[in-house]
């Protein structure tokens, strides 16, 4: 059985989206959350289908008799997935995960609120939130990528809501239980509302699960998509899960739904319905380029540290102590960019706990992960 | 040549979007701006090679060497189709037209700011401004449905922005290059900013020219998108062109571009690049359509009135002197549905401008606007 992710380079450099299309031809791009996958066949199928039948007009609404499709496809990804029962009823299409997440913050906060957010954080957190006129108060994870309690419990006195990463992007952690049910705790005892993107949720990589936010903080609410696991960053669309507490999604006004593009919504709805093994694969693949790292590491660069991901398609790697780094004070990301001719996300773009760290993108075919990490070791082991 | 409407019941409703599957099957749908229309081959050709490539990825940046790619599609199509100059290095893309239009009026106005609409006028533009916190201030069309320019002057009072359909939904007005001017020297007398909704732009029926609004209002911002013109609803894209003189979208965050489905801008750019054949015959059979909507009229139902469209595939009917409407009272949109099974778009929705109209859609075969047209005149001919 082929990889997913037996594709060449020569293959991605024909697609012409970012990953491939931002830096020059000698950089190698290991950075951003794209996949380098063989696409779903039920996806291309489906895509392909709508396409000849001219099937792009506008997603169905709430009050069509197909309205719930997206949702429901996703309920029963959900159940096969996490074990989990979506409320299929007391969901809303969004266009995608970050606008999902504005729009969900805009009826739980106003402008000018404080949102809480655990850096190091996917990025756009920030840009998002203070462009919807939000004041981003941090909690950082603790250095081991769990959740700092004690940090929370000062950042949400008087914040209005909680932006959960979950599973954390860019270290991999999955909250457990326990964790999500003392965050609850916390949010409760100072009136802040958990809003979690779960939009890496698919993609667990070891041998614990994925728990539901919304299953433990019943007032939370949640964002999935299938544009993460399934490689669909082009073609956006995204839900928002209710947990059994929270009424408010009844508020979002009927024009959130103008953004979704029908055509993304039928390309997810496939993905729900029939990637479960073509998911399976990838996570098997994404595990074994894990090991591969850890291998590469121990063996060439034993300064390097990193925990293993628990979920997501990303190393976080702390390379703070390796010789090229000290030597030079300068952003890791920067000296591989310059020296290696690699591309990984900088560390410090997640917030400042992210100096000294670069973030891997383990989406790809071995010899190309091999080739990554070849220019990785041998930057940053040499002395500038 | 067959017309690319020729389409059967059938296969409209094989078709899984909102038009075929909000309203029970033996309800005739002529509402939304959906066309039951045969899809360009070029679209269907470039979807199904990106998706068959795995081509999902994200949309490239304005960084990279492709990130003017959907800019430079549209600019070649707006030479050939409007003699219009875009400026490819200033426009930014935006993930649809109404979501681009909040960006723009973002970093033109603040909340709480007024920005002047003028009803009857596409419904969701009061939403999305509301939604964004703007006060809205009408300036009606006049009853000729042209722009009315003292309404224009009293409502700019005070205002921040002033959004501009054109061509104007629900009517069809093509604004003059008079008009354009005389709007710009108001508007730069109040100090009131011109943001164009030009979504409709490439569906010119007459003989008028479509004047593009930055062509005459040099401080203006334009949003054009191929999803109107070419029946691509569903798959979501758009541009921000600004004027001359409009140095304003340097300051769209970075974040705004995250929402851009890559897969619609490649079905986009085929649409632009390959789409003029396609489009002059949907456009021939839009106005084809319009005859046997004015013939239809003139035989059947003389008292409704109507202008005849210079742009869109709508047709603006005021039936308020209609037997069924003046003996009800009923909005006709409500009679035609209950009585006729049909659905179109209810005037008053637009605005109470709108009342005692209907909105139909033309974009469809003879036989489906023929079956639309026997429903009206026979609903609004009965007396009740
Ligand atoms: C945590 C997280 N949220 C959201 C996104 C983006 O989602 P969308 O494109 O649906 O806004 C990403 C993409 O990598 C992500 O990692
Ligand atoms: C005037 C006008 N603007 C905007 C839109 C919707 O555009 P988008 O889906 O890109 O937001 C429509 C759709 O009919 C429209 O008529």
């Amino acid at each position: 059985m082929g990889s997913p992710f037996d594709v060449t380079v020569a293959e991605m450099r024909r697609r012409t989206s970012l990953k491939w299309h931002t830096y020059p031809d000698d950089v190698l791009p290991a950075f951003v959350a794209e996949m380098d996958v063989q696409p779903l066949d039920a996806v291309v199928t489906a895509v392909t289908g709508a396409m000849l039948a001219g099937d792009t007009g506008y997603e169905v609404g709430p009050a069509s008799p197909l309205g719930t499709a997206y949702a429901e496809a996703f309920a029963g990804f959900a159940a096969r997935q996490h074990g989990w029962d979506v409320p299929v009823d007391r969901t809303r299409m969004v266009p995608d995960v970050m606008l999902g997440i504005v729009e969900v913050l805009g009826i739980l906060s106003r402008p000018g609120d404080r949102v809480v957010i655990s850096p190091p954080v996917y990025p756009p957190f920030r840009g998002f939130l203070e462009h919807a006129g939000r004041q981003v108060v941090t909690a950082p994870l603790a250095p081991d990528g769990r959740l700092d309690l004690a940090a929370l419990d000062r950042a949400f006195a008087g914040a209005s809501a909680y932006l959960l990463c979950h599973p954390h992007n860019p270290t991999g952690t999955l909250h457990t239980a326990d964790e999500l049910r003392a965050v609850g705790e916390l949010a409760a005892r100072h009136g802040v509302r958990v809003v979690a993107d779960e939009i890496h949720a698919p993609l667990t990589v070891g041998d614990e699960p994925f728990v539901p936010t919304t299953t433990v903080i019943p007032d939370a609410i949640s964002l999935h998509s299938a544009s993460k696991a399934f490689n669909l960053a082009g073609l956006k669309a995204a839900v928002a899960v209710p947990g059994p507490a929270a009424d408010d999604l009844a508020r979002l006004p009927e024009i959130v739904g103008h953004g979704v593009s029908h055509v993304a919504s039928i390309a997810h709805q496939a993905a729900h319905r029939e990637g479960d093994a073509w998911l399976g694969d990838v996570r098997a693949a994404v595990r074994a380029n894990g090991d591969l790292v850890e291998q590469t590491l121990a063996e060439r660069l034993p300064q390097a540290c990193w925990v293993r991901p628990a979920a997501t398609y990303f190393a976080w790697l702390d390379v703070r102590a390796m010789p090229a780094v000290v030597s030079s004070g300068t952003d890791p990301a920067r000296l591989l960019l310059l020296h290696g001719r690699l591309a990984v996300n900088s560390g410090p773009t997640f917030g400042p706990q992210g100096a000294g760290h670069v973030r891997l993108n383990l989406a790809t075919s071995r010899e190309i992960l091999s080739d990554a990490l070849d220019r990785l070791v041998t930057t940053l082991a040499a002395r500038s």
